[in-house]
């Protein structure tokens, strides 16, 4: 069983769509354990935080100049709005009275802010009212404006309830009179995107065409000339080289979207923007469009993006910054960017129906995104180095080597929660008398194909060994394609049904037959220990391996190795050896191996003209995304190969 | 001839002074025509840049708020003072009427700006007269009074004039009325250090003795309780805890000096610091003292010094961070670092007598403090990388690949000025009846010694290659000792006189005889190209070797080698080939090895478990000095060694 096709333009091929989360249930496993940990302990700890910074409050618009009230930050809406969503995803999985209540009030509390003409934004509407809309550039106000379309349309889809929906209908009717292509209205766009995908959403629970066109829009006019930046910045009464701050590109507005050949900017944007493009592409057939987001999805992947899967290479900036560039110890690798690519990813996996849209997904998800959240669910990293000297992150400030309790920008915290609360989305894809399984993990998911209801019931130990047994219940028998994917880092895959083996194409084991309840499907993903190497234009990588299992990067922790990781090195010829261990970090597969570490100078010289001399030591490594919570310490993802 | 000795306490042996540098004559060679370069060109252009950018006119005190005039920014006289400085250095070597004429002009504004009782700052006394001496933690005032004392000192000893003297005698004795232990006076001490090695050097000229006091009780002061910097902050009305800004070992203030077993905080200050804690105990004889001094330099150089005598591993803070952390990539190194560390090292070495002290000396001269002028001797590093590409200092921002014409904190350009023009006093030390030759360089010292004027005159193509004929004229014969450097990268150093091999001890050849007209010493110091290894625990350079040959380091340029210099290794075999280039960078040392280039993956995948594929290379090394004069490109000193 193997892959040898590529993925070529998608003609009229329908696409998929996630599946519905109400009719997902993870149970158990890794995944199933990280939701369980949001679902029981995040979301009660952001609400927490939220309403201690005054979060909630400022919802009430009290603020005044000399006020002794926090005044109300351009972000804080967001970080509520995600709250919001991850609160809507808690209750799709399983009713909470408690903290449906709580919604509730906060709805009440965004309700009652909402200006006469509908517009809703805490900061604005108490700080600056005069100033709304006017710097798209630097003020998030439309980003605040998508979070929270989001988050209406989930808390819709989780309780049926249509007010918060309604209130943000409302603000979108004020954003789409103020902004679009028609007669006296503005060509802007928002300096952090996030509505445009939101408006997708929305569209798609509302139907209302408005929505989608201007979703459209605001990818269109985006880069255009002039620029709307500079256009507002001469309104101020600015020359635009006065103006200062950072470059279009940082905005992903340099060149319109459609010209944009590489991914640049601030990564989270960049993610956000085409995952947008990617669903207008989708819902309007633009070819054009979805050809731009292959082309920018292939040069983070093949060219900027850590092998956990975080993309941003430097804290300046948050940003992409170019080909190879993937620096270790100062890696930015935001943890709401590598969500930004889990996302972007899922919209491509079922746009294109494609594993190695799915691939990526699994790889952030699995390392770069499970890294941004402790064990215990309540300290989250903003930055995610793939190398840490906890002395180093201090000196080099606001960059350190251990998870907090909040940020200033507490952008990450939340977006964990609604990602990892959301995560049967991610999980499986249907459309077109298809099942995708596009993630492993103890779960089920029912749904309706050819007149029966069916439920898929996985059962597995994955990522921790690779056999998956997938178990069809149905109420009828009826005839469609169940697709397992078979990861790009698997080799030697196997699945069978009734003793016949399926072909892989495009990354998925495809199965079309009748089904019939108690049907079963045993899948084999073979999970040896591999040594992965970068691309040598790499050059923080270079002469070095990440150890990898399944879909886990490993480190190596001064926990278990001591400090001075880098003064280890990983013979060509020594065997690696995989072992479950039950009471670490609450059940994870371990990886050891003999190694080499060099001594230090015995006669306290710092530089010398003979070599260290070495000792042999037993190294051993874990999970990535476990690492940092056994105290402060040393980390390294890629370790030294010698021969 | 070796050297089995190490230092112990020096007891009462008497100190060498440097050479003066009237007496010093270089003449060719690097080191000589690195300092025609400034002598020719580094000096007027800087003092172009001081007067177009408002530091000359900024002494006429005419700024006023609202005016169109530059305000004088806090830094200013410390910019003028070491061009002053260079010029009474370049004056001293060769007569230069115009350029007299011009610092004449200068210290006639300097007099003119003095105040009524000898205060003297274009920035306080123009901008704000009310607060000199207020918030000597940030504002640099003493340290530009030290800048200007040292000025002083040395066109004095140029010209014999005495205007500017005078002046800052007048402006000590104003300080010392305001600091100091006694009844009435503020217990202060600057945030920037460089008024008490400028003292000592202004005791030696008047031998005033309140001006060695003054030293010494800046130097006692330093971070005894209460905190100055507390009380002064209090006096502003600010709790501590709000005063914000760096910790007290930014400013080496956290501990009294004579606590300090590290050197901690901002590497310029730091040197500063021990040079003139080291110059006290010298003219004090305050063992103490120097035996800090003997621990701050040891914990520099065998655990906080990079391999080119750079120090100061991190841009944030410009500062020392902790032993071992030695990054290449983003390694601050300023060049004011460099030769803080090398003036410091001058001190060390003439009070101890001891090459180890001149070999770090040798080391940062050759190598982090050549490497920040351009070889037109017009455009300056601040920040000297050990590794560069271009692309990433650029996203990084601040710390660009390229050397700049000036900066906005100019301290570099004219420190190395003052530095390369003053070489003459690290070359040759004098004192006890020994002449120490420290550094090697066609150039010749004259000085009296037993009723002989003597003339040692070196014949050397050092560093270029390892012989030094010395050859010695002598008014009549003497009896005394010349001591030759053998420096510590040195194996199998032979020096010959008259037959005979001399002993070596603390670093140098110790030749003790009488000394007639016509001598002559050969000293042979082999230079093969060795393969430098750090000590493991310097993580950055794990696996690596740095290339070197006699005092030079070497690096990979883009300009030979192409990009991606990460994927170069220079297996463990590979012979390295020196050859001399006359026409490349007006006559180095160049050297070549077979080394082996990693392909980039063929698939366009950036991770694959497969390691790259590999082909033969010949590389070619440069002098670090002389890197970043051909254009932008990637550099890298540490090199992946391979079997």
């Amino acid at each position: 069983m193997n892959d040898g096709t590529t993925s070529g333009p998608r003609g009229s091929r329908p696409a998929w769509e996630p599946a519905p989360l109400r009719q997902v249930r993870l149970a158990g496993g890794l995944l199933g354990e990280r939701q369980r940990t949001v679902l029981d302990r995040s979301i009660d700890q952001q609400y927490a935080q939220c309403r201690d910074t005054g979060r909630i409050d400022a919802l009430r618009l009290a603020w005044k100049p000399g006020s002794e009230l926090p005044k109300p930050h351009i972000f804080w809406d967001s970080d509520l709005a995600k709250w919001i969503e991850s609160a809507a995803y808690a209750l799709t999985i399983e009713p909470n009275p408690a903290l449906e209540a709580r919604v509730d009030e906060v709805v009440r509390l965004l309700a009652g802010s909402q200006q006469p003409d509908g517009y809703l934004n805490s900061h604005y509407s108490a700080v600056e009212p005069d100033k709304r809309f006017t710097n798209l550039r630097d003020c998030h106000e439309l980003y605040c404006a998508g979070h929270l379309v989001e988050a209406a349309v989930a808390y819709h889809e989780a309780t049926g309830k249509r007010e918060m929906l309604d209130v943000m209908c409302r603000y979108v009717d004020c954003i789409d009179r103020t902004f679009g292509p028609g007669p006296g209205k503005r060509r802007g766009y928002d300096g952090h995107e996030e509505i445009e995908l939101a408006l997708v959403r929305l569209w798609k629970t509302t139907g209302d065409a408005r929505h989608l066109a201007l979703a459209k829009h605001f990818i269109d006019v985006r880069g255009t000339r002039p620029y709307y930046f500079d256009v507002v910045a001469r309104a101020r009464g600015k020359a635009v080289a006065d103006d200062g701050g950072p470059r279009y590109d940082y905005f992903q507005a340099h060149l319109p979207v459609r010209e944009q050949a590489t991914v640049e900017g601030h990564a989270v944007r960049a993610m956000y923007l085409f995952r947008g493009a990617a669903d207008v592409a989708a819902a309007t057939g633009d070819e054009e469009l979805l050809q731009t987001c292959r082309r920018a999805f292939a040069n983070v992947v093949d060219r900027r993006m850590y092998v956990t899967g975080g993309v941003g290479s430097t804290r300046h900036g948050e940003r992409f910054t170019y080909d190879f560039d993937l620096p270790n110890e100062s890696a930015y690798a935001e943890t709401c960017a590598a969500i930004a690519l889990a996302l972007f990813a899922r919209s491509m996996t079922n746009i294109e129906r494609d594993g190695r849209y799915a691939d990526a997904m699994e790889r952030a998800l699995y390392n770069g995104v499970l890294s941004g959240m402790s064990l215990g669910g309540t300290r989250y990293f903003y930055a995610n180095s793939l190398a840490a000297d906890p002395r180093w992150h201090e000196f080099e400030g606001g960059f350190p080597a251990r998870r907090q309790e909040w940020f200033g920008c507490a952008c990450c915290p939340p977006n964990l929660a609604r990602f990892l609360a959301s995560l049967g989305t991610c999980a499986y894809s249907v459309g077109d008398g298809e099942l995708a399984v596009n993630l492993y993990a103890p779960s089920e998911f029912t749904f309706d194909v050819g007149g029966s209801r069916v439920t898929v019931r996985q059962e597995t130990s994955y990522p921790w060994e690779g056999r998956v047994v997938v178990q069809v219940g149905a109420s009828a028998p009826a005839r469609w394609t169940m697709r397992l994917r078979v990861p790009g880092w698997c080799e030697g895959a196997t699945a069978r049904v009734d003793g016949r083996e399926p072909r892989v194409r495009r990354g998925y084991a495809a199965i079309t037959r009748t089904w019939r309840d108690g049907d079963r499907v045993v899948l084999d993903l073979p999970m040896p220990v591999r040594r992965v190497h970068a691309d040598p234009r790499v050059r923080h990588d270079a002469g070095r391996v990440a150890l990898t299992r399944g879909p886990l990067v490993y480190c190596l922790e001064e926990a278990d190795n001591g400090r001075d990781l880098n003064a280890i090195s990983l013979p060509q010829a020594s065997a690696i050896r995989a072992r479950h261990e039950r009471t670490l970090f609450g059940g994870v597969t371990t990886l050891t191996a003999e190694a080499v570490r060099e001594k230090p100078f015995p006669g306290g010289e710092l530089y010398r003209d003979r070599g260290p001399e070495t000792r042999r030591a037993k190294i051993t490594a874990v999970p990535y995304y476990a690492w940092a919570n056994r105290g402060d310490g040393e980390m390294t993802v890629w370790i030294r190969q010698s021969r």
